[in-house]
């Protein structure tokens, strides 16, 4: 096996019982990998984005797609609805790209604005929502050092506190928030940014998370870091135009991408996870025996 | 506040009392942000990187500078320091980048490669070694689900086991790790990757770690993503040329980077990790009250 198909290793995955922390010593034996059980699930382990709640942000580069998550920000989800149709985002761009940290679109133009249709400009917060609204969530059996629990809510990573009753959506890689001033409220939707660096879990609870990247981060991971403050393009030139933000539901048949995401409540994301957590051999040698929130793969895969 | 500063403040943190989840309620009282904690500084709080264990990789597109852990990995320092002195590196390539994983480097020419001269191909895999070998250990008193204890030695980002009696560095956002085939002892560090994603901490004690990315990350993690399997570049023109590489020590003083690093075992330190396990207002609302092992800062800065 050559240095490519090592590392490849590291990706693919194994089924394993848990591993103590003492565990060099023994070989691990092979088990299915990430791959493996994505390979033998089944038709009813996924299911496909809904358009209503899907968003196609349509870069010069390419396509991102962004699966909102009504159920944590419904106002927020709904207020960015409106604003793709009435064609807020369209001539807008990217103007940030702070390393380890965060991409974010919105108005390049502090000084002119462009003027609000009838979307909202600014919102109550919708940091966290009360645990009940939540329609799905399977829990992570592993402990969490920023929550008392967390797990997957429907195909969202995602926290909440049985004592306070609320739930919230957690900051992983590619995960959409809401840029807003000091207020709380002072966020509408207008100006969004996906994690692109290491999880900034602190920020739970303190942005309105409105949903996940689930196909095109490259496009917004890979861009040249800003050179200005907090990774702000300092040059005009710099921003990266948006041609479109359109609700999947608005755009033709033939211009729709077909995406479905890897169900969260079933046996086969469960293999899937424990995949991530304790791999097998031949080229793990020690299996972790736990898996961090935003290590566990959520599977997403074009349909042709 | 516009919403520039506004991102801004999650940036900058805050000194304050543990949280409870509870806390969204009050207004939280502003605090030294990092930031602040560096700007009170004294230059004791920093160290000069050691030209010894430093090394300068440089690209067509800038320089990366590496940092060597010879109290992690002293073989592998020693022999990928060799290659740096016998020009293993220099025309070698980045060949790889795949989104939220790694950046890798090495000699892109699999069928002729390139002959090492005394450096060493392989060497006995470094995955752990033993606590004592470490000389600096400042424990984070948050829980880590990775390893029983988790720290700063020497600014690397670790994990121990008092069990075991091993200590190993910790997969976190810019760490540099050595490829391998299946067998633990098949690395050498002619083929070195950094981490451009979230910490995958699974790989911890399954790769030999050498050091971390102190300057220059944004090179590396800013690379378009390669279309081959893994993230490789299916063709080679995308490869990016490596100059070269070299150890500080061997570069004349006026083409020598001059960089400091924090120390982990300062007061200073503990107050620069606070700032981020505990945000003051007015941006932070609710403070998270934990800090996870790869978010903790190590600030490094330039010294003109």
């Amino acid at each position: 096996m050559n240095k490519k198909a090592a590392l490849a290793a590291a990706v693919a995955a194994g089924l394993a019982l848990p591993a103590t922390h003492a565990a060099e010593s023994k070989p691990l034996a092979a088990k299915p990998t990430l791959g493996d059980v994505i390979k033998a699930s089944k038709p009813s382990d996924w299911r496909p984005l809904d358009p209503d709640n899907t968003l196609y942000m349509d870069l010069t580069s390419g396509r991102v797609i962004i699966e909102l998550a009504p159920d944590f920000a419904p106002n927020h989800a709904a207020n960015i609805k409106l604003m793709a149709r009435e064609q807020y985002f369209d001539g807008l761009a990217v103007i940030r790209s702070q390393d380890n940290w965060v991409a974010q679109w919105g108005d390049p133009d502090e000084k002119n604005p462009r003027p609000m249709k009838t979307a909202k400009q600014t919102l109550k917060a919708e940091f966290t929502v009360p645990m009940k609204n939540v329609r799905h969530f399977t829990r992570l059996p592993d402990r969490d050092g920023y929550a008392p629990q967390v797990g997957h809510s429907n195909g969202f990573p995602s926290a909440r506190d049985p004592k306070t009753g609320q739930a919230w959506l957690a900051h992983c890689y590619g995960m959409v928030g809401v840029g807003r001033d000091n207020e709380a409220d002072s966020g509408g939707g207008s100006s969004l940014y996906a994690v692109t660096g290491h999880a900034p879990r602190h920020l739970d609870r303190n942005i309105t998370v409105v949903g996940r990247v689930v196909s095109g981060m490259p496009l917004l991971s890979s861009l040249p870091r800003g050179e200005g403050a907090m990774g702000f393009y300092d040059k005009p030139e710099l921003n990266l135009p948006i041609k479109s933000v359109r609700v999947a539901a608005d755009v033709s048949e033939a211009e729709r991408s077909k995406f479905e995401v890897m169900r969260t409540d079933t046996a086969t994301f469960k293999a899937a996870v424990e995949a991530q957590r304790n791999r097998g051999g031949p080229w793990t040698k020690v299996a972790a025996g736990y898996i961090e929130l935003c290590n566990a793969p959520i599977p997403a895969r074009e349909v042709k």
